[in-house]
Order: structure tokens, then sequence, then C-alpha cells
């Protein structure tokens, strides 16, 4: 970040008519947009989300309320425009880019960006979910599609993801990379009943056991007790972070994702940007382990990036405001 | 309400393709403004803020960080279409209405209505702050307003205000309408000092002594201890309410103003959405007394409906998603 432009960016801040600090976060994400951007006016009006898409060999475990076959009905919902991230990203002025990543879908739906790496993960309660080359195969899929992005002028990237069972592997995630006990982070996803929580508990602790994942290498945890849209995730974060884009994080499988980005990179640390606190528990533990504070408190739990695109008009106000604001001068104070 | 229109609301969010309740407040948000509109399909396309400005007597007593004439400064603000709350009420797509409805500026300041029923308050720590017929006076300017916007097909109304010293009204109408210790309830408002604290809160004891409002008339409370833009905006919220128009709490001052409204007359409270906590430490036991719940998380204290304004979109998501997103049934489900 461009330490300099930032300084000047408070400088500007200050000067506007309001009392000093009064826009909170507004003034925070104006500054840190500044220091991403390179100059005291950012811009944030070339938005985009990006929904990658896996399936998870684990769903074979009963860990969650839909088959996985749900992921490709919504792939194909997606195409139509008529999914939840479709209305808000049409209402929010960003562009949506669907990724099938590893999804078990075999239908050629048009609008799906064909980038597969495998058609889903092996069950990671009786191995790894994948190898490491496949998990470096995902990460590079995400780095290239975020260069894209930026190469064609994207200034934020929202993540977003759609997979069946994929709350299983992002609190596997948090649960080596953060270390908390797993009570804390295991929930009902998108709907599974509160008798099935202690099962998807026992299942996450399987895998945990079986495969053995190391704390320290992130790419591991990823490989292991991963998902392949949540490799895809980390990868765009890496992506866009090494090119100048800011990131709206959306729900708990996007901040896993995050989180394995900013370990085996703390440097995209200053380019993410939270957006709403997820019902899912991990979800508030794994923004802490980022630093990140969520503006929007929804108690939402549907993924596809629907939080994070909820948050853009946020970060286009912080850009609006320094730039069409009065200062103190011009009231002649 | 119309709550068999809430009923019908209900199922269809149930057949949206999304895991049941996933959207969680924008559901319950959409329910509701159909519930208002007598229609699944309800619109808030037509925004507007209404900015009600007053001076305050107890300013006297060195309880701000700023005197009285920044209020008529910050007017020729709005008027100049550069405050913050104007550049977020373009973004968002509202229409700013400023009133001057009780500030000590003698100016003739353009696009602001004159609708004053005296120029400030008289300082409550040595009376009551306007007499009951002052009071009911700016709440019928605000009932008015209202319904004249109503009339000219306005669907949601965010409520907006500037007044030099008002956030120590609004502690003295919190603490007297919710019962908390007055420890709680006083903040540093635009930014005094924390060694001021002590002294903004003996001020305000002061003004309850002196003045002993009911707390069962709740008009009683607004005349004594409260001021004529929260008056307005209580009158606001009221008019609002009556003829079907949704209405967004802002921050600590709008939520006193609205707090007065619900004890007048509890049928407004489902009219009521809040946008964002505020830092103000009042605002968060007055949005409980109304078992209201903030959406947006920003650490912002300015006032003038700023965040009112940002929580536009997210009503407008909520009239979206209802209309535009696919069912089951369209997904073959």
């Amino acid at each position: 970040l461009d330490v300099e432009v930032m300084e000047e960016a408070r400088g500007r801040w200050d000067q506007l008519t309001k009392p000093l600090g009064s826009l909170g976060k507004l003034e925070e994400i104006g500054i840190r947009l500044a220091g991403i951007q390179g100059t005291v006016l950012p811009s944030v009006e070339r938005r985009a989300v990006v929904v990658m898409c896996g399936d998870h060999g684990v769903t074979a475990e009963g860990v969650s309320a839909y088959p996985s076959a749900v992921t490709g009905l919504m792939m194909q919902n997606f195409s139509n425009g008529r999914a939840a991230v479709n209305v808000l990203a049409r209402q929010m002025g960003a562009d949506v880019h669907v990724v099938d990543i590893g999804s078990a879908c075999e239908d050629d739906i048009p609008n799906i960006v064909r980038e597969k790496v495998k058609p889903g993960t092996d069950n990671m309660a009786v191995g790894p979910a994948m190898t490491r080359e496949e998990a470096v195969r995902a990460l590079e899929v995400g780095m290239g599609f975020a260069r894209k992005l930026s190469s064609e002028g994207v200034q934020v990237i929202a993540l977003g993801e759609m997979g069946i069972g994929n709350t299983t592997p992002s609190s596997a995630i948090a649960s080596v990379l953060t270390s908390h006990p797993l009570a804390e982070l295991v929930g009902r996803g998108t709907g599974i009943e509160e008798s099935v929580l202690p099962h998807k508990g026992h299942v996450i602790q399987r895998a945990l056991e079986v495969n053995q994942p190391n704390p320290d290498d992130a790419v591991d945890v990823l490989a292991k007790v991963g998902g392949l849209e949540i490799a895809g995730l980390a990868g765009v974060v890496l992506g866009a972070a090494s090119e100048g884009v800011a990131v709206l994080v959306d729900g708990v499988i996007a901040a896993a994702a995050a989180l394995v980005a900013y370990r085996v990179e703390p440097k995209v640390g200053p380019y993410l940007f939270a957006s709403h606190l997820s019902q899912e528990p991990a979800h508030r533990i794994l923004l802490e382990a980022m630093e990140l504070s969520p503006m929007l408190h929804l108690e939402m739990r549907l993924g596809e990036g629907t939080g994070a695109v909820l948050a853009m008009p946020l970060l286009q106000s912080a850009t609006r405001l320094v730039q069409e604001m009065a200062t103190f001068a011009d009231l002649g104070l």
C-alpha cells in the first residue's frame, strides 16, 4: 500500500465538513482504498463477483441438508441470472462470473466458465480431499481469473461460491488455522437439523485425524481438508492483491479461503474488506484471525457472494464522500 | 399491517431458490414491507430523507464541541448539496428535504423548507426546553411533511437531523423513556473530550430534576427535555406510519424521536426499520426499547440521516429478491 497517499487521504477526510472520524469505518475504507490504488480519489465503479463452484466427497457422510446435484442446479440458476447473487449484482452494478472449478455436474451450461480441476473432491473423512498438485492448480485458476478481471479494469472483486457441503471443509480449515475447538466452529450450514450437528463435528474430527493437516502449511490444509472452490477463491485473493484489486470477503467459505491466502501471503491482508457477519459460527472467528470487522449484520447464511455484493455500495460511498463533500474551508471555517 | 399479505409473502420467500430463511433480516424486511404496502411485491423505488434542523438552549452549558452557529452553516452546506447526507442520497437515489423547524439561523437559505416553530429551544437545564404547545406544533409540522411526501408517492422516509447539542436532549429522553441510568446513555456526541462527559451527565441530571418530565407522557418528555427537530422527526414517524410509508431510523437523535412517537402511538412500531448502530451509547438502548435490530455496524456518529440513507439499498434488495429470484418450481424441484 502507498503509505504517503494514505496519509494524504487521511488529511483530506479530516478536512471534510463532519466531526473528526464521525464516518467511522467508511473513512478507514476510503483511506485503505486510496493506499491500494495509489490515489486520494480511489474508484470502485468497476465491480465483479466471482462465484467458484465445487462439489465435496464428504457429502457421502451425510453432513449436508441437500444432495450434490443441487450444485449443478444452482449453476443453471446462475446461468439464467435468477439466483440471489444475480439479483443483487444487477442492483449493485457488478458483473457475475461463475467458474466451474470442481463441480460434479457434467452438463455444459452457458455463461459458466469451465476450469474444472476435477469433478468434486474426494471424501476427506477417509483420505485427503485432493492432492497438493490439484490444490495448487485450483489456486492458479483463481489467480489467473483475478488477473484477467484486473486487466479488464475491475477494481473490486466479491468472493462468491456454490458447493453443497462446503461449510464442512470451511470449519475444518478454521479449526486447523485458528486452533479454536470444533465445538465453536461447526454450524448448521444450509440448514441441517440441530440434532445432526454432533455428527458433522465427528466427521470433521475424523478428517483431521485421518489427514493430519499441517497448520504451518496452508496449502497442505487446503489440499487435505479443503475444497476446489475454496482453493479457487484463495487464488482470487492472491491474484487480486498482487494486481492492486480490493477483495470483498463474503461468508464462512469465502473467509476460510481468504484466511488460506492470508497465511500463504500475509501481504494480502490490507486488500481484504469484510462484508457481512454470517450466522455460521466459524465466520466471526475466521474474520478475527484476519483482523477484519464486518459491516453488515443481516443474519444471512446463503453464500454465493450475496453478503459481499450487498457491501459494494458502502465501498462506493467511501469513494464518493471524499470526492463530493465540502471541506471546512469551503464553508469559510 | 396486512397480515394475510404477510403470510402470502412469507410463503413466496420460502419458495425462492435458497435455503429456508437464509436471507435473514432481508426476508423479515421484505415480509414487513409487504404488510405495510398490502402487496407481496412491495416497492421502495421512491425514497426521501427528511433532515429536521433545530438549535438547543442547553448548549449554553458547554455540552457540545461546536457552537450553535454551526447548525446554520450546515444548513447552507445541505443547501449546496455538499454535506455527507447529500452525497449519500445522490448515490442511493433519495431526495433530500431540509426543514428548518427550530434553528437559531436567521438567514433565508435556498432549498430549505421554513417551518420554524421557534429559533431554538430554551435551556432545559434551567426550565422546560419548550412549551407543550410548541412541542405539539413541531409534531404537526413533521406529520404534515410526511403526509405531503406520501401524497407525492414516497414509499420510504429516512430520518435525518442537524442541531448542535442534540445528543444531550436525546440522552435525556432515553433516560426518561427507558429508565436506564444516565451513565449508560451519555456519549461524546460530535466529539467532546472524554473529560467533559461527567459534566454533560450532570447537566442532563439537572434538566431532569428541574423539569420532572412524566415518563408516561411522551409529549411532556419531548417538550421539557427534547428538541424541535426531535419533535419534528417524531411527527414524521407518526405521519408516515399513518400513510403506510416505511421509516428508516438513523442514529441516536432519530431513535429518540422514534421512541417518542412509538410511546405516543405503539402502532407505529411495524413501520420502523433500524439502519445502523451508532457509536453513541444511548442508541442501542433506544433501538432495543423498540425491538429494532440495526443492519449496519459502521461506527458512525455523524447524524444528518447518513446511516439511514446507507441502509436504503438493503430495503431495495429485499424487494428485488422476491421479484426476480427463481423459485424451486422454476428449477424443476
